[in-house]
């Protein structure tokens, strides 16, 4: 099978049954395993399967094909024996992932790459004392993780770039869009974002400048379809005539390191981008501008 | 003409020119005042017709009847002479907004409602020594102003809000989706969220974690998806079982008084939603997925 992976979820919550149905939806043949009863678990994975359906993202014969490639079992060295990849959705404890993981390795050695769904422990912690630490990365989904596309992966201080690669292919061939964090640090990379911006967000409302509900509107309809379509660095590009490097000049000043930095940054993001998404400024906010229509188009606003 | 205003663009640079296309696409009869040559004037409002157009968002048919409502001038009085509003969409110089103003109050005395696109100017700054203070507020739009629904109306501290209101009426028969800020604040509302993502952005790339184009990715495909479907604070509401006020709970603490205050924010934002985007959390979670689907299959990710 080309470019077919064995796959292996550990854990059958809405993170862990959403990965599932992307990794069937790629047709790769996916083992499900659990501790709890099985028919439960099938139910989580037809609902997100359902949901699917419902939302237009895949036809109902498209959802039969992803259901007849899962497996299910409660028996974790059963659910690896064949595995090339498993992805571990376990609650947010160490000692219970790290007993997975050890029995994971003691049956397969270092024939299996596994990926952690944590939000918060950094993979030097997942791998102290275990048989095969450069096998253990981070693969940090968001919610809703049957839909959204990202993964951050991060493999720590002592990462192995091979493993790296092939974590970052399995993920692409799941459909999904790796992104890797080079460091260690606390909510890996988009977080860090969030987290700002919710700060100002609370701020704003406990400061009594407007509500929650005009809030999240006025994000909706300003900067979060922005964020949608070009990101934060290169929206902030766009707004200004030349890009980030001339913004200072703007004010009479040269640009600094960081605006140098930032400014190249996009200018080689751009270049690099497919040309059907635009490669040249013209071209991506063509593309913007296209995506916003048909967004506004579902809000009934065109 | 029901429902339909006499509105006035001062200022034809593409955000001026923005707000014009909107004004026409929904039947205004709309004036283009610079004092540039009418024929660039022109040309900058076909050029974003075009864009429309290009961008599926309006019919060429649609374009040329929004062209035939558009008139031109460089005599200002004409101009304001039967306007029931007027945007300014001038350089950010507080001199030459306020003589725009004066001369339209002298012509139209308090018959005209002014919005500025000041991004940064306070109204009670713009309203200093103005002949009907009141009938001057902000009207910020967010780029790409055509495209983009947002409107950030602020009206200072001493705020008619019958004005207020007008204001915002006219802003939704131009199809816009207006915020009302309550307060004087830098930036109004939600450049303090996309200053403070972009801090972090530039953190992250100035400490080597990843890489610009690394970070618009990541943000385009979790983040900056869900920002554009659900806000900000909504989001985070969405991403915990029970919403915000069960946060604490998670962690065996009492909710404090912001978690409450943002956790009945949520409450009433989504009971007061349009019943086809969700008034119910599982139902705001349905629309959320289509959209989300929809804008994946753009992506060619679907």
């Amino acid at each position: 099978m080309e470019n077919k992976y064995h796959i292996t979820l550990v854990g059958s919550g809405m993170i862990g049954a959403g990965l599932a149905v992307n990794a069937l939806m790629n047709g790769h043949p996916t083992i499900i395993y659990d501790v709890i009863d099985l028919e439960k678990v099938k139910k989580t994975v037809q609902d997100v399967l359902d949901i699917m359906v419902e939302a237009g993202a895949i036809t109902g014969e498209k959802a039969a094909e992803a259901a007849s490639l899962a497996s299910y079992t409660n028996d974790l060295d059963a659910a690896v024996e064949k595995a090339d990849f498993v992805q571990e959705c376990v609650p947010e404890r160490i000692e219970l992932k790290q007993s997975i993981y050890r029995q994971i390795q003691e049956k397969r050695g270092d024939k299996v790459v596994i990926c952690s769904s944590t939000s918060a422990i950094m993979p030097s912690v997942l791998q102290k004392d275990m048989l095969y630490p450069k096998k253990i990365l981070v693969g940090h989904p968001y919610n809703p993780s049957y839909l959204l596309p990202l993964i951050e992966v991060c493999g720590g201080p002592d990462a192995d770039q091979e493993v790296v690669e092939l974590v970052m292919n399995i993920y692409r061939s799941m459909g999904k869009e790796p992104i890797y964090c080079k460091k260690e640090t606390e909510g890996f990379i988009v977080n860090k974002l969030s987290w700002a911006a919710m700060d100002a967000a609370k701020k704003v409302v406990l400061d009594g400048v407007c509500s929650v509900e005009d809030i999240d509107k006025a994000i909706i309809y300003g900067p979060g379809m922005r964020m949608a379509v070009t990101g934060q660095i290169m929206t902030m590009s766009l707004g200004v005539q030349g890009g980030l490097k001339a913004a200072a000049a703007k004010y009479g000043k040269e640009p600094n390191e960081a605006d140098i930095i930032l400014g190249d940054g996009v200018d080689a993001e751009i270049a690099a981008r497919p040309k059907e998404f635009g490669n040249i400024v013209e071209d991506v906010i063509k593309f913007r501008d296209k995506i916003f229509a048909v967004i506004l188009k579902e809000y009934g606003k065109l």
